[in-house]
């Protein structure tokens, strides 16, 4: 028999599992067959949100626990897709998060129920920076498939971007727009030479040689930076 | 050509995008095929960070910031398994997050570096919190693959256990192991008809009749909880 | 340019594409991380339903072009899992329908509405028995994931099996309950000898053998059926 | 112990879930990883098929069924690719059919058996329009791939196009490779603000808003059209 | 222009690219929806038979090289499922490795078509234990679908077992029907310590602390032993 | 209780299993999200230094020995992307192997040793085209997933082509690069007639009509050749 304070808590954890099974249904639409999860999705948004914050002044944890729990009645109601919502009316988000912690331990349930609450309210910097931020990261995770070859997502890259509302969110998504997904691995290569030497002490020859071919090398990065 | 300011952090962006891709290589050494992402991780594990914040009385989207970052540093480095560790000497996480924020507006960076160095640190209660909830996740996550089939997840389960150090986390793995996943939409089901009446009006009868069938029946959730 | 009349079936052909990317979101729930698409699901309940119509009376070829249109709505709301019915209202499906077929040539978008319209109504025979189909391939499926190891659909397959209200479907769904997804290959691989000689030739002696140390023998065949 | 009158429909139904699982190969030799399943194919086709008939004044039902057993000899005999052909000698379909529903109840396996008999002679219109539907439906698979970025997709678009017989076939074919895939959701997207008026009553001011941001908006959708 | 001698060459590279997409079909049928592709199946059968022809005195490479090719044909004719072999007759597999090689430099196609010869031809010790190590990699894949909760794979592990012909992939069967699939990690974990001394210089304590957090403990592998 | 000296083999097969499960780190960083596994990058690896070797005048069975031993330690320290090996030291190759073989019967250790030893001491010509051979794969996969319309993987083909030291190496990614994936099944088809003469007696009319229908015609292979 679990210790009953504990048995509401440990189902929530249970069911918070499945965001890491339900995909998110707009790619699907967009023609990507096994698309990321919702779990994915927010774990993204938040360090996002993180990010966000600390531009804006505002509170950088807060924000980042406000976009972690962003998606999370989705467990029980899916994640209907933009263009379903004409056909489709869902209980409020706070209802159903209140649901989900009704046999938490009081003050954990509250602590839940406030970052719920304050997200749909919209009215807090942080709650803006975190919507701010699942924009965001759904105009990244576009580019991504866009690189990947579908050719289908331009449209969730632009109505992402439209609908960014603070400063620093709409630098990074131009920037974003104009910086392929393939550069940050670049620019880690780049950094390759300057890194290993003061930090590898390759005890056989032959390795570091091995090594140096599978680097893709100079020349091949400068291409890269100029597609 | 991107704004300059923008470019780290754009390209950090793209670079957790692979956290989405890369597996948790534990649980290809314990037999599952194709097991969750480290981002799946890093979001539960976000999740009872706060949860665990809470209960015990820490600062809970202080915690979750931790755990979001905590695996950041595997887009470079990989996921070593436990067990690959007599073999393999990595960089310090603080010095690979450094290399990462680099290019990053300076309080941004800043930001980032000082979330990894507490959590790496382990002396405050919320880092301490981090870890355990990275611990509680691995057990919880390998409670749902036992309930899938696999059989050889226990010693994921009992080490996890094992490794906790707060009074909350050992409460909350104790009744997870307790407790089956499939507990939590047996609850939810069995709810159910206190949910649906306050809130639908459905407009035909014949669909309400539909979606009565379409339910686990009350008997069945009976069988559901005594197993 | 398209020609017009064209574009609204070309576009409804696209839409049902959806269905073999959407994912059963029930057996997500039940703990399945990759389960099959609605379009599966869709093809087997029509098979059944054939069966069912030809052991009942009816008409067969009616009766699975219902089961195949059944969840042809479900590309715009998605699969609301039954749990989460108490938290969404969705428009009533004949109206879904209707707005997918708009733009069809006239008598073919009033047929594809009959079909609708008669499932929904689950008046006729023919609708009662799609409806009992729809149940029995949820059953049997249930059975399949049951033998891949998964511990937690009993409540698939017994929830499925109440709502049956046809003689046949209640025949069927007792001897799959009774009969394991491995019996159909025993069956077959017992019927090899039989089958393989009045049909090969085989010209080379070595791969006959090669052939005969392929097939599972009698005796294993034997010790299937006893399991 | 199983009804022995049940046993034989109970294993063909357990042998119809191998269609779920069992790949369209000739995908696999387009380059493609994960393709869609046979009974993936065989459900479209059959929606096909239905549509077909309509247009082409013939039995839609009949058709659908025709199109629903046209690869279930597959379990048997897998998906041998077309290229292939050249190397094996399969079993006439029939035959294959006949040992499929041996133990079946006389008249069950009768109307199993006429089925697959009436596709394969290809004599009745119906039956000409089910091949016509196979066909179409790979045709539309491919250009599906196409928008994901395979690039080795055309000669199954153009075969496809070229084995078709009926004049409702080569128009949707002709259609089909006018119109992108995006094009449904496109359509749908902008019937939004007129299917969302007369059906919805949002409660809350904020979530209407936040839905038209989660929108397409109207400038997108002319962009997508114009591509 | 491709330099027409290499040009043959080339296709057979892209050729046997298809064996990394192609699964194993019989795994279909024992109800793994997404099981290992033929290259996997072939890697691990080349080690096999590499270990085999040690034990056994053979010539342990070219044992290798005959399982390699082993299963190349499937290319071009899929991996019929042992039975439907009652319904297909294929071309032999040397006409069909002849066919593939055509355009090959002379001495490159004439060393592929003897290693496939002789393993077709089953005549020298090494072609006898490249079969055995096919037959053995079967087994010990489904001792692994076994332990993920597989319930309907032992017909593969014994009508495998009862297909080897060798004293040494024997006695290798049988120690694999006995060791579970977790044993290889649990030997590997309990000399961990012993690895690790000798070779690692942990430059921060706390780190090593994580790091026999994250070792399975003693006791957890004992208890695996047990099991 | 297994016999002690078939114990150590068997945990090694297991452990070589490993490597169907663990994926290419490589390809996550280059955006494929669900690359190959080791065991079909060995594979094919394997496949090409045997082929090398026979143009070289070296001896391919043991090039290709060679090659399906060369990834054979990651299944203990992971496939360590070659960015991150500024931040990452692991044990010699030669070390892990030791361990791994080490309760091996004497000479089947010594056997397996040997492999290791001469691919990582890149002396003789065998482990210098067993080399070229794991480049050359890398190659020939970038461009199969460029042919799925992946956009980053160019990096990978020209510093793969880079790496290539032995003279055919160089002559067939020359080749490579110009062939796409799609020419071997081009040349197949093409050849269709010509197989099928000879080797087949369809028994049905209909059917070979059939076969036709489903053979891509000549004038879409002279398509394809011209792209």
């Amino acid at each position: 028999m679990p210790e009953p304070e504990m048995e509401g808590l440990t189902n929530f954890l249970y069911e918070m599992g499945l965001l890491k099974r339900y995909k998110r249904t707009g790619w699907w639409i967009a023609g990507i067959d096994n698309p990321e999860s919702i779990a994915e999705h927010s774990f993204r948004t938040a360090i996002i949100g993180y990010l966000l914050a600390v531009m804006e002044g505002a509170d950088p944890a807060r924000t980042a626990a406000l976009c972690l729990f962003h998606d999370t009645q989705e467990t029980r109601i899916g994640d209907v897709p933009s263009v379903g919502k004409a056909y489709v009316v869902t209980a409020p988000n706070p209802e159903l998060t209140a649901d989900q912690v009704a046999d938490f331990p009081a003050e954990v349930g509250q602590a839940v129920r406030e970052v719920v609450d304050e997200y749909e309210a919209r009215e807090t910097v942080e709650a803006q920076l975190a919507k701010d931020a699942d924009k965001l990261e759904c105009l990244i995770q576009a580019r991504e498939y866009q690189a990947q070859g579908h050719e289908d997502v331009p449209p969730w890259i632009e109505t992402s971007a439209a609908a960014l509302r603070s400063e620093s969110a709409r630098r990074l998504a131009e920037a974003c727009q104009q910086v392929p997904p393939r550069q940050w691995w670049k620019a880690f290569a780049e950094a390759y030479p300057r890194l290993v030497n003061p930090r590898r002490q390759p005890t056989e020859p032959s390795h570091a040689e091995a090594d140096a071919e599978d680097m893709p090398d100079r020349s091949v990065a400068e291409d890269v930076r100029k597609r």
